[in-house]
């Protein structure tokens, strides 16, 4: 084992992204030491663009648990506030008023800062974070020391020991293959969503949710010149086959109506064609290892689950590691899949429900179709269905 | 056009169940006379087995229109009031509560008993209504005065002439062919309900929606003594391959669950596969011929929506009519096809929502039924979901 640098720690955490970054910010701010490890560099993190909404308790996460100076909460300055949704099919939009059903609203901040700010916070308290690590492998769960070795960007070996490891690495998890006997549920849709980014004024203030007869559109925001939107397509829909012209054509197509609501357009910086499965692993802990977010589940991006989901299993993740730690006792990890897996399948549901009320599947009759306009149609109509659905978009309580 | 006994009315309506009937009863209370022809007898009708529960606005048409005498509301002292209705899966029940959710109630009363009731107030009024004929044809649909010919019992020839007619001939519709350049829209299910109709005390005070791993299973009553019951079933099973044994040893294994649940047995009276499909035809006017109940329109059975729509519909259909005969303009009955079709296709959603929720689907993964699970967790958990269910289920108010 010569040339090896040893560092010893309380909880290994396999993966630098939020979900990764809030685990690690939880158990520092409950006195918990943590390495974090990444083979991704920050920049390369810090600029992929996911999705932007955040729940409530997401908000109140990031706000409340010291990730921000006091006075300096970003996610409140430059994050939008949206208290409602527009729910858009006939060629008519109807805003679903979560404030007024549910009193409660979604932010919009995309999951790059959200990054940001967390990076920034465990920068600040001194926290361990390794980028651009390579060859990442974990041992000896089975025993008393698991230990996470990797090369640094330099080629020098390390390694972390650890009590704890928490697998956050993302939907390609190689974490979630270590443990014991999972089983695995998953769903695949005939679908996907082209996804852009342009440099265009807003074209609604908040988003709208679009079913047409071209199938799903969503119109949402970045900024105040930078916007982002998604329309349904073929999963090997290729993004350079699409003209900034031929993708305007197909969004307007698919948002026209008798209101004559059109969209903003303006050049497209980016497009990119984005995958679309349900996916669930359990249990979510084997032995000494524990999963949060994307290695343990992955939502389709109808509704902006995913960022939401992470952060909610990072919290209950973080309570778990810190009881167990200061009991000396890892039973007590016995109970984060059941309750981190009740959250999770009632969030794979609510995925799979806005998907397939907004989505042509591909053997969508016209039944089909005229069905899920009276779906839309009483579901607006209802204060009961919008509540549901409000319910649902803002988070349940994450108690 | 010897030997063709000619009458005369205002209205010829063409089936004589509930929809038929109803229909009659309605023009008849509005001063317009009708006749009503049937190719089945009232025997048969009547003892044809078929949906047990009414929404409260069905209730109200039965109550409120003269159906009975007053004070001898048979619906009311037969018939049971239901406030709510259970949800059964993962081995347990779960109560919706109708009345405290949203005020209102259904009624367990039979189809073959509202079909008795309809029959004697028809009966009493002095209705034309003329079951057990045959050769039952629709004519002169483009001139002014539509006639329907048939042949009495006797297999002498009649015809009727009328200013307007309805059809009302159920799911197997010749009236509906003669709508001109209809659209159609439908939906197959890959499975059926096996009903059967048993001799045994009541397992259950209200109806118990079973989703299991076996598939659907659905606990229903008749009277004290006599139990309805239905469990999903292949499209093409026997009924005949059935033993009461195989029965229910079947429907115990759906219903079995940890709270120790289980079904009164007895003997088997009657055994049925019922078919399984959405259809809707439209438009339901064209010219003088109007479409109600079956004709227009076939709902899956899960959350009992039939007989109900068929009322909806008749109830809609006689007062377009009455206005139409009044100001002698048929361009009035222009409004009925689109305010039928908003309910038509509202409950056509609400029928596949409880089958796509409650069955195991042919292509149904191990993914579908932890979300499956997950939807009827989070609806029996939240009071808008379960309200949105109710609404639903006990009915939209009528206008």
């Amino acid at each position: 084992m010569q040339d090896v640098t040893s560092t010893r720690t309380q909880v290994a955490v396999v993966g630098g992204g939020p979900a990764g970054l809030v685990v690690s910010h939880l158990l520092h701010t409950a006195g918990i030491e943590s390495v974090v490890l990444d083979t991704r560099d920050v920049e390369e993190i810090a600029t992929t663009h996911r999705a932007g909404i955040l729940e409530q308790d997401s908000v109140r996460l990031l706000t409340e648990t010291g990730v921000y100076a006091a006075g300096a909460e970003r996610v409140l300055t430059d994050g939008d506030r949206h208290e409602g949704v527009f729910l858009r099919f006939g060629g008519e939009s109807h805003r679903v008023d979560f404030e007024a059903l549910v009193g409660a609203s979604v932010w919009l901040y995309p999951q790059t800062e959200v990054f940001v700010d967390l990076h920034a916070a465990r920068t600040r308290d001194g926290g361990d974070l390794r980028y651009g690590v390579s060859d990442t492998a974990v041992h000896d769960l089975g025993g008393r020391r698991p230990r996470v070795t990797y090369r640094d960007t330099g080629g020098a070996e390390h390694e972390v020991v650890a009590d704890l490891v928490v697998g956050a690495d993302g939907s390609r998890s190689a974490s979630r293959d270590l443990v014991a006997a999972p089983e695995r549920w998953s769903r695949t849709y005939p679908f996907a969503w082209f996804g852009i980014l342009c440099e265009a004024p807003k074209s609604a203030p908040e988003l709208v949710y679009t079913r047409s007869e071209r199938g799903f559109a969503l119109i949402s925001q970045r900024t105040e010149s930078v916007q982002r939107m998604y329309f349904q397509c073929d999963p090997d829909e290729d993004p350079d086959a699409w003209s900034d012209d031929r993708i305007w054509s197909e969004l307007q197509a698919r948002v026209a109506g008798s209101d004559g609501f059109a969209l903003q357009e303006g050049p497209v910086l980016e497009r990119t064609v984005l995958p679309f499965r349900s996916f669930v692993q359990a249990p979510m802990r084997s032995g000494p290892l524990l999963l949060a977010g994307d290695a343990a589940h992955t939502v389709p991006p109808t509704g902006a689950k995913g960022l939401n989901l992470a952060l909610a299993d990072a919290r209950l993740l973080a309570e778990h590691v810190e009881l167990a730690l200061t009991k000396g006792d890892l039973d007590v990890l016995d109970g984060y899949t059941a309750r981190a897996l009740e959250r999770v399948w009632r969030v794979q549901h609510f995925s799979y429900w806005m998907t397939a009320m907004l989505h042509l599947g591909a053997d969508s009759t016209d039944f089909d179709e005229r069905r899920q306009r009276a779906e839309l149609a009483g579901l607006v109509s209802s204060e009961a269905g919008s509540t549901y659905l409000a319910e649902a978009y803002t988070g349940w309580p994450t108690r």
